[in-house]
């Protein structure tokens, strides 16, 4: 998939900045704020940048080896969590509503029939993956498929007139499909050895957590560590991550801003940003997951999350919950009172002396 | 003054956890916001809170040691911001907007007359403190009145229906005020050497920076190191801070959330903290300021904030930005489907199996 992406102009940056600069505050003062209310304003090449119905996009898909084991229920979970979205019950749902952003739900591969729902893009590859430690998760045609979807999902967002678009994943199974992308795509050298980004997911014990990395070196040792993006999305991928990473690419190309929850989320974003590197400034960084593997994807990425509140829940819930800060950084730039206007003196205006404004 | 705080009872502890661990999620999975919500429950006594009529309070006060140097430039900048709250125009109006927050500024101490106005508590205890390089900054009389009605506020919204109650400041010189507090109350011996717990406040340079350092050393050669928070605060105190523990105290009597922002407002916190440590359980940290000395309270009261965001700006800001965190933890709480509601399988339920979870 071809994608053509403009990295944001930095003529607009010192109009920006000054702007920024002469808000009714000390220079600098509201921290990362003021960093996001610099990278919004660039990603719209706008002094005046707006946060048009905001959306969170959920992303779902079943993974062959999540049945690897002995029993389909945690797969279940999938499809069950899904109904829960659609009823409004999830957490996702909770703060969507608190924060009064938009909620879409994609099945880009779940292993269930829904039909026709209210709420529901029914975008579905095939019913889950197929099992990576057998054969590769999807074929080359599904996978070019399941990218070309999410591009047209992100582009329908726009044309809507959503210019920021929150990403959110379930999956049963996508912890470990993200750790075997992100061994893949950041490599051992830079970290990402498959001991450090295998964490516990959902919660494994010890125990869980060890047979956990067997089996995914079992799945490394049959499909080896693909670098190159398309091939390592074959191998391990999920149609909920390829799908995610198309999506991620298409919103770069429409300008939108892109909130990136954790760990899975992270995991699509490497793909996206293998395939197409000028997507990043596009993106905000919402948290930083418990799961321990986001750390080294956040590293390699060079990217600070906005907020750690040690969670480890996916659907975009550390997207939403971050959402209110992205406001905020485009509120203080829109609304705030400036020196002049306020009649504020500075601490560079003509009054200013060395010894009072040492004991402020 | 003598308050009566009974420290939440931990008997529902249980019960809220249960409920927490039944909604749709695994077991933790969203972190902080988790304890959050047990904290929130545990305050309110009940399994299902609520924020009600939540408030900002600034509270505003001049500082004679401000006026140490050659102008009074930096102190009218404390007068100018008040009016610029009343205007709507500073960045803690903007956030208050955005997250449905009332505020009230309280004219604690400025060195300004501003008459009747409509959003402002005149509670002006003398135009500013005392310089404190020369005399004791106020006199028990002072103080004492200051602590008192601090705590009328408190109960004032109390008595009109708000249960949380989120603290800001404002006062040139404040800083170095609560630096002078926060040396005495917690002590070189837990890492609040003056050095330290002295910072760049709104911006200093190096050269700045150790000027104020000098002039806190000269206060300290004249008032001593008192440890008892009442003489600390006669001898360093501002108006805004000895308001701001008493209001802190009255909250804590009247069960209400106390949402604690940065350096200054915990340098309050520290003095009502040491009259009486039973408000701890009622106060909610909301973020980590960028203020060197905020660290070293954080870790004297054992307490991490909810974010990080390199702020340094006062007037509640942080306290603002974090609100949406605990409506979260309060809406997922009251809101979120549970494993039953849902019709979701549990990882604890009859089907769970190892072998798939370990995959998830």
């Amino acid at each position: 998939m071809q994608t053509h992406i403009i990295p944001p102009n930095q003529a607009l940056a010192a109009a920006l900045q000054q702007k920024i600069d002469r808000k009714t505050k000390p220079l600098g003062a509201l921290g990362r704020l003021e960093a996001l209310a610099l990278q919004i304003g660039l990603v719209q090449q706008t002094l005046e940048p707006e946060l048009r119905q905001p959306q969170i996009v959920i992303f779902a898909g079943d993974h062959g080896a999540a049945r690897a084991g002995v029993s389909a229920y945690p797969q279940d979970v999938t499809w069950q969590m899904v109904e829960n979205f659609l009823a409004g019950g999830a957490a996702i749902n909770v703060f969507c509503r608190q924060m009064e952003l938009g909620l879409s739900v994609v099945d880009a591969g779940v292993n269930h029939d829904f039909g026709k729902r209210d709420g529901l893009i029914d975008a579905k590859i095939a019913p889950g993956t197929a099992n990576y430690l057998e054969q590769p998760a999807m074929t080359a045609e599904q996978r070019d498929a399941a990218l070309q979807r999410g591009r047209e999902i992100a582009h329908a967002l726009a044309d809507n007139g959503c210019n920021c678009v929150g990403f959110g994943e379930m999956g049963i199974g996508n912890t470990a499909a993200a750790s075997l992308l992100t061994t893949c795509l950041i490599g051992a050298e830079h970290g990402a050895d498959l001991y450090t980004v295998t964490g516990p997911g959902t919660g494994l014990d010890d125990t869980g957590l060890a047979h956990k990395r067997e089996l995914l070196k079992q799945a490394l040792r049959r499909g080896g560590w693909p670098t190159e993006p398309l091939q390592a999305l074959s191998e391990y991928g999920g149609f909920e991550i390829a799908m995610m990473a198309g999506a991620m690419l298409g919103a770069a190309e429409r300008r939108m801003l892109i909130v990136i929850d954790g760990f899975i989320v992270t995991s699509a974003l490497l793909v996206a940003h293998a395939l197409n590197p000028n997507l990043l400034p596009y993106c905000v960084f919402a948290h930083h997951s418990l799961e321990p593997g986001h750390r080294v994807q956040l590293s390699f990425l060079m990217s600070q999350p906005l907020v750690e509140l040690d969670l480890r829940l996916g659907e975009g819930t550390g997207a939403a919950l971050a959402w209110p800060l992205l406001q905020a950084a485009v509120n203080f730039l829109n609304h705030m009172a400036s020196f002049e206007s306020a009649g504020v003196d500075s601490a560079g205006g003509e009054h200013a002396v060395d010894e009072p404004s040492a004991l402020r």
